[in-house]
C-alpha cells in the first residue's frame, strides 16, 4: 500500500515523514486519481454547535495514521489471521477540499467536487472531517448512485430539518440525505441521551422508515445483528461520527456524549458490514485535536478507518 | 425549564450566555426561593487529601451543562419515548455558598445555610460540590426529617472518625451523617480498592448498618438489584462523588481509583430509584477540572445531573 | 461597581458565584440598561483562518474577570494613588449576542443590535469576542455617530477587501471599516510579520490615510508618542485583538504572531488614550481558551478590560 | 510497609513527602538489600518507535504510588476481607539504573546489575521502565534461573528478530527472550490489531510454542482461564506493557492501541496468578507521563503494582 | 553537594533518581541536620484565595531542580566566571512539613517546627511552598532573631490585617510579620495592579515604614538601585512569590498578574542583595504545578533557588 | 515558492493541505533535487539528556509553517517595504531522514546524507531537528568546504568532549564542530547560567578561539554588534537551539533555560548575518512539540526559519 517501506531501504518509524493518510502516495491532480480508494480531507468545522476544531480533524488523523504503517508488508491481524491492505490495494491521498470561512456554501461545493472526482475514477471514497455537515456534500456527490442505504453510527440524530434558518450545520445531515431520491433507507445506531435533534426530528425520521438504535439496544442486538437489520443486497454509505464512541477513548469532539460504544463494537459493526454488503463511501467526522490532549481520538480514528479499509478490501478479494 | 430558547427568538447555542445551571434563572435572593428544585454551588475543597480543584466544580459543571440545554421544549429521550424537563419543571441556580478560606466551619455553615432556604422553600436542593466534605453541612440541613436512607455512589467509604483532630475532611462525611438520628440507614456502592478508610471503618459502617458494595458486587445484583436493597418506602438523599466513576471517563477529580463505574451502570440505578424512592436531596462533589483537560468529567456531571433531575420529577409527576 | 461584596456579607472569593464580567449585575432585557457601560459578549467564530474556539472568549474572559473583583470598594492602584471603578461607575452584563452556526450575516446582526442597545441607552459598550470579525457588526452600530477615530491595536492589519468571496471574516475588518463615512481615521498598532493582508492591503489602507505602526516603532515612539498621534479632539473606539500582545503572555488566540506588545506597552497606550480622547466603544477579540492551557490569555483581556474602564471613567469623572 | 505513617506521628497526606515508591524506605547502596521486594527504576526510553518519553514513567509511578499509602497499618481491601501489604511485608526502592544516552547497551548493562543486586539479596524485582526493552536487561539477570515461564500482558508482540539491524529495541525483548534457554515458555495475552510485528513473528512466537492470546479471547477464557493455560508449577516472571490497558485509562504510553484491557481483567490474572504460581520477577513498563495529562496512567500502574505486590506476598505468606 | 555524580560512577542524567532538592541527601531525622542550609518543603494551600495546587510545589520544584545537577563539581558561571555550590557546601533535604487537611494552625505549626529544627541547627532555612501563608509560620521561627529585614518580591501586597476572621491565610502573612517585634523593616517589591489589599492595607504598610515599590519603580531604579534602599547591615530574609515574575514565565500559579518581573531583573536583586547583606532564611511560594502544563514555572523556582543559594554561599566564603 | 495559491484557484487556508515545509512541493527523489534550498527534517532525539520528543519537532515545525503560507504572492513585510519569498525563490521539502531507533550512529549517517544531497545539487540545507545532536552530521557534509564559520544560538555551550562514553548526544555538537579542519571559527550566543558543559568545556572552548556571548552580553552589544565580531568575508552556518528563547515563546524543547533572548533580539541577529555573510547552512533543533501546549514554540520556530530564508535569499538577489 505504501512505496515507502522495509523493502525499499528505509526503517520508516511512523514518526517520519510527511504526514498523508497512512504514508499512501499523494495525488494534488484529482483529474488523475487511479486507485482502489482516495482519502478526502473535508477540514470544515463552520456548522458546530459547541467546540469547534474538527478542522484540524484531518490533519490529526493523517498523522496518526502514520502509526499503523510501519515496515511491513501489509498488515497482519492474528486474529483472523489475515494480511490486509498488502500491496494489491491502492489507496492515494487526495488532499483537502478547499475551504472558504464564512462561507459554507462554497465550502461545502469544494467537499462535493472532491467526492465526485473520487466516484468518476471508480474509488471508494473515504472523507476524514470537519464537522458532520461535510457528509452533506458528500451525499450529494451520490446522484448517479440508484439505491443508496446510510449507516450512521453517531451519538446524535442529526435530523434537524430548519432551525433559525440553519440547514446546512451538523444537526442536520441526516435530514438533508433522507431527502435525496436515491438514498433508499437510514439504519441510525448509537443514538443517545438528549440529543440536538427534538421529538419531532424523530418522528420525522421514523417516518422515512429509519432504524434507530440506541447504544443499549444494539448491545443487546449484538454486532451482527444491527447489520442484519440492513436490507439485504443494500448498497452502504457509512458515516462515522467520532462521538459515537463513549468519551473515554473519544474524549477530542465537539459534543462528547457519555454512553458511547466501545472499541470493538463498532469495529464488529463495520467488519461485519464489510462482509455483507457493499461499501460504497465512507466518512468519519467530528475529531477535534484541540480537546485530544493525549492524541488517543485521533489514534482510534485512524484505527478505525484503517482496519475497515482492511476489511472492505479483503472482503472484495474474497468476493471477487 | 428556561426561559431563553428557540420559542422565545433565540436560537441559543450551549457557547453563548451567562453560565447557570441548564440555564435556568439566576436567583441571588435565597429567601426568595419559588421552584421544584434549587442548584446550590459549594466550591470547597479545603478537604481534600491528594489534588485539590474541585472548588472550581460548581462553575466547571455549571459550563458543561449548558450542552444539554439548546432551544427544545424539554429533552426528548427516544429510549424511554419521554420529554424530561417540560415547562411544568421550575428550577433555578441560587449561586454559591460563601467560601472563607482557611475556615471550613465557616464555610460549611454557609452551605448549611443554603441547603436550608431551599427545603425551607420545599424544593429539591441539588449541591454541587466542592469536595465530599461539603456533604456534611448538606446533611445536617436536614435536621426536620425524621428518616433519610443515603444512598452514596462513591469509590470511598469515607467513614473516618478523627485522624489528628480531622472531622470535616472529604474522609468523614460518611461517619458524620451516620450519626445523626434521622439518618436511619446507607447503602454505600462503588466502593473499591485501598481506600482511606482503614479496616476500622469498614468494621464501623457496617456496625450501623450499611450495605457495602463494590464495583464488581453492584454489577452482579444489577442496577436493580442494588437499588432494591434500600428499604422500601425510605425517603433517598443521593450523595455522588464523581470518583464513583472510571478515570476513563472521570479523570477530572482528586483521588481517582481505577475500576470505577461507567455511565449507564449509575444512571440506571438514578433512574430505579427515581421510580422506588423518594429524592430529597442530592449532592454531586469532586469534579476537579484542572484535571479534566478534555472537559468530559464535567459534561459526566451536567449529564448525570440533567437526566437525574428529568427522571426524579417525571416519576413524581407521574406518581402523583 | 458590584452589588456582591465584603460590605454585603460575603467574602465572595473569586472561584465563588456566577460569572458575569467582573460580577456585574446581568441584565437580560437589552431595552432595559442604565448603565454606564455595558458589556456585550459576541461568541462568532465562523471568520477565523487558522485555529478557532474564540466563541468561548466571552465565556472565559468573564470568568477571569472574577479574580479582579474580590471584595472591595473599588480597585485601588498604588502606583497612581487612585481607586478606579468605585460605586459610582455602573456596569452591567448583557449576556451574548445569538449566534447561528453557519450564517456569518445573522450572526454579525444580532451582534449589531446589542450594541445598537447599548449605544441607544446612553452607555459605553464593550464588546468581548469572538473573532475579529464581530468589529464588523459593532462599527454599523455607530452609524449616528459622525467622527469615529479608529485605535486598532493587532498583530494584522485585517485590511483585505475580498478573498474568493469572502468580506466578513476576520481578515476584514478594518476594510470594511474604512469605507463607513463616520469613520474619519484609523491608528494600526502592532502590525508586524508576515501579515494575512499582501501588500496591496497596506497600500489600501495608506490610500486612506491610515497610521501604520509596528511593534518596534510604536516601541520607539513611547506609549504617549503613539497616541499623541492621533487627531486631538478625536473621538476613539478602540478594537484590541489579543494576539496584539507576545505569544508569551497571550497564547490563547488563534493565530498567534512572535515579537508582540507586552503588558504595560498596551496598557500605557490606553491610559494615555483615556486621558486625552473621549471612548465611544471598545471591543476585545480573538481570546480562545483552548489554546491557553494555563488561563493566562483570559486574565490578560481581564485585567486589560478592567484597567482600561477604570482608566475611561476615572477621566470622564476628573474632566467632568 | 513504609516508615513514616500515622503511628509515627504524621499524618502524611499523599502530596507530602519524598517520592520513593510507596513511601518505602531509599536504598542507595545496592549491595545492602534486605528486603521481601525491591522496586528499581529503569527510565530509559532509546527503545521507542513512536511516541518517547517513557524515561519518565519511574518518576510519574513513584509520584502517584504516594495516593496508596497514606496513613495506615496496611491496605485493606473489603471484598477480598484482607489487610495486604502490612509491616511484614518489607520493600525498598533502590532508585535508578543509570542510563547512558545514545547508548543502549550501556544502559541496559546497567539495569541488568540493578536486578542482579535484588536477586543476589533473595528480593523480589519489581522493575518500573522505561520502554519495552528494559525487559531485556531484566531476562538477563535471571540467568542463574532454570525454567521461567513469561506472562506477557501487552497490545504488542514484542518479538521482532533484527530489523535496520535494531535487536534491543522495544520490539524485540520477548524475541530476546525466547531466546535463552531458561526461559522455558511464554504466555501472551493481550495482544491486538495491526502489530509492529509481522506475520512472521507471529509464526516464529508459536514455533516456539508461546500461547499468543487477544483480548477477546482472553474475555471469552477469563482471568481464571487464561491464567490455567501457563503450565502448572512455573516459575513466572510478569511483564506488563501499560499499553496492553484500554487507551481509555492508559493514554499515557507511546503506541496506545484501542481494544485494550480494563482494570479488573488485568487484575484477576494477576490475582490468579499470584494464587496458583511463584512470582519471580515483575516489570512494568511504557507509562509515558508527557500524554498523561490528568495522570490517570501513572496512578493505574500504581494501583496495579500495589495490589500486585498485596496478591504475591499474602499468598506466600498464606502458602508457607 | 551531591553525593552523586559524575566522580561517583554514575552519569546521573535529570531524569533518573530520587527527586530530593538538587538530589542533596534526604535527612528524615530533623534533630541531625549538620549543613550549610536545609530545604523544607511547605505544601500546604489551605490559604489561597483562587487556584488551589501549591501544595504539589515542593513536589514540582524538586523534580525541576535536577534538570540543574546532572553531573558536575559545582556549578560554574560564565558570566562571573564563578563555580558556584562546590562540594564545601552542604545542602540537606529534610523534606515535608506534615499537612493536616481543614487545619491551617496545625499545618502551619509543623511547618514552623520545621523552620525551628534548621535554625536550631545553624543553618539556612529554605522553605518551598505552599501558599504564601506558610511564610507566617516561617517568620514566627525567627524569634531568637532580634532585627530582620523581609524582602518580599512579590505581585500582591499580602498586607490584610483580617477579613471575615481569616488572618493566616495567603493575603496576610506581610500583615503577621510586621507585628513580630523582630521584624525591623520590610522592603515590597513588585507589587502592581489591583491587589488583594485595599488602600486601607497600602497605607497601614506605609504606615510601618514598609517600602513598596511597583514592578515599573524597581525597573526605574535598577536592581541594585532597589537594593541600596534596604538599611545597610540589616539581616534579610527574602520571601519570593513566583506571582511577583511575569504569567510569560511563571503561569503555574494561583492568581497570575501581568506586568510581573522578567528572569534576570529578579536575579540580579537577589544577586546584589547576597553581597551586599546577610540572608537569615529564604522562601519561595505559589508554585502550582497543575497550572503548569510546560513545567517552566517550577523550572524558573528551581533556577532561580539553585542560583540564589550559590549567591549566598559564594559570597559567605568570600567574605569570611 | 507554493505551487498553490490564491492564483491557483484555491483560498488555502493555513489548516487545510498536506503538511509539508510551507507547502513546497515535496520531493521523494533526493537524486532529483532542483532548488535554492531544500528542507530535511531530522527526527532524531536519541541524544537528549532531559526530557525528550524533539523527534516531532519537524512534522509539529512544518504544520506551524502553514499559518505563514496563505495565499500570497510572496511575504509582504511592511517594516522592511520589501516582498520576501517570491515565486523567484524555489524551496522543496525533501521529508525527514531516516532514523533508526537505539542507533545513533547510523541516524546520523541518515541524516549526513540529507544534507550532502542538498549540497552536491547547490541548495542551502535547511535541517529541523531533532536534538541539537543532528547538528554533528549536518557539520560532517561540509566537508567539501574550505573555512566555515559557526554561529551557533543556543542556551547551552554543547561543548562536552566525552562523558561515560558519549560523543554524539546533544552536549557534544559543538565540541564535533571544533574538531573539524574546515570549521575555522566559532561564535556561541546566548549561553547562560549552569550548562551542561562544566568549566573546562568553556576553557577548551576559548581555547580554539571561540567567541561566548551571553544573553546579556549580546543583549548590551545589540544584534549588529554580535554579528560585526564574526570575521568579515567568512562562510557562515546556522546552528539555532530554539532552548536560546526564553521558556516564555519557546517552553516545547527538552531543556528551557530561564533568561533566554525575545524574538526581535534573534531575527535581528539573523538579519544582520544574511546582509553581511553568506549563509552556507541552517540548522534549528530542540523544538519538543509534547512540551508547547498552545503551539506557540513551534509557530516561533516556523517564523524564524521563514523569516530567515527571506533575508537569505532577498540578500543573494540584492547582491547579485
Amino acid at each position: 500500500m505504501t512505496q515507502h517501506g522495509y523493502d525499499g531501504g528505509r526503517l520508516n518509524l511512523p514518526f517520519t515523514g510527511i504526514t498523508t493518510f497512512a504514508r499512501t502516495p499523494y495525488l494534488e491532480d484529482w483529474a488523475g486519481i487511479d486507485a482502489d480508494a482516495a482519502i478526502l480531507g473535508a477540514p470544515f468545522d463552520g456548522g458546530t454547535q459547541y467546540r469547534p476544531g474538527a478542522r484540524f480533524g484531518p490533519r490529526a488523523v493523517r498523522e496518526a495514521s502514520t502509526l499503523f504503517t510501519f515496515g511491513h508488508a501489509g498488515a497482519y491481524d492474528h486474529e483472523d489471521d489475515v494480511t490486509y491492505l498488502g500491496k494489491d490495494v491502492r489507496i492515494v491521498d487526495i488532499g483537502d477540499a478547499d475551504i472558504i470561512h464564512t462561507d459554507t456554501i462554497a465550502s461545502h461545493r469544494n467537499i462535493e467536487a472532491g467526492v465526485r472526482a473520487i466516484l468518476d475514477a471508480g474509488a471508494l471514497p473515504v472523507v476524514i472531517g470537519g464537522d458532520h455537515s461535510v457528509n452533506i456534500p458528500a451525499i450529494n456527490a451520490f446522484d448517479d448512485f440508484s439505491d443508496i442505504h446510510i449507516l450512521q453510527i453517531d451519538a446524535h440524530l442529526d435530523f434537524v430539518d430548519e432551525r433559525h434558518g440553519v440547514r446546512f450545520g451538523h444537526g442536520n445531515p441526516m435530514r438533508r440525505a433522507a431527502e435525496k431520491p436515491y438514498v433508499s433507507g437510514m439504519t441510525q445506531v448509537g443514538i443517545r441521551n438528549v440529543s440536538s435533534t427534538a421529538k419531532e426530528g424523530y418522528d420525522a425520521a421514523r417516518g422515512i422508515g429509519s432504524d434507530i438504535l440506541s447504544v443499549r439496544q444494539a448491545r443487546r442486538l449484538g454486532a451482527r445483528g444491527v447489520i442484519e437489520r440492513i436490507p439485504q443486497g443494500a448498497q452502504v454509505y457509512v458515516t462515522l461520527d467520532i462521538d459515537a464512541f463513549c468519551p473515554s477513548i473519544a474524549p477530542g469532539t465537539g459534543t462528547p456524549s457519555h454512553g458511547g460504544f466501545l472499541y470493538y463494537e463498532v469495529l464488529e459493526m463495520l467488519q461485519h458490514l464489510s462482509r455483507r454488503h457493499e461499501v460504497v463511501g465512507l466518512d468519519l467526522v467530528e475529531v477535534a485535536p484541540a480537546y485530544d490532549p493525549a492524541g488517543v481520538t485521533a489514534i482510534l480514528a485512524a484505527q478505525i478507518l484503517m482496519n475497515t479499509l482492511g476489511f472492505i478490501f479483503h472482503a472484495r478479494m474474497a468476493g471477487g
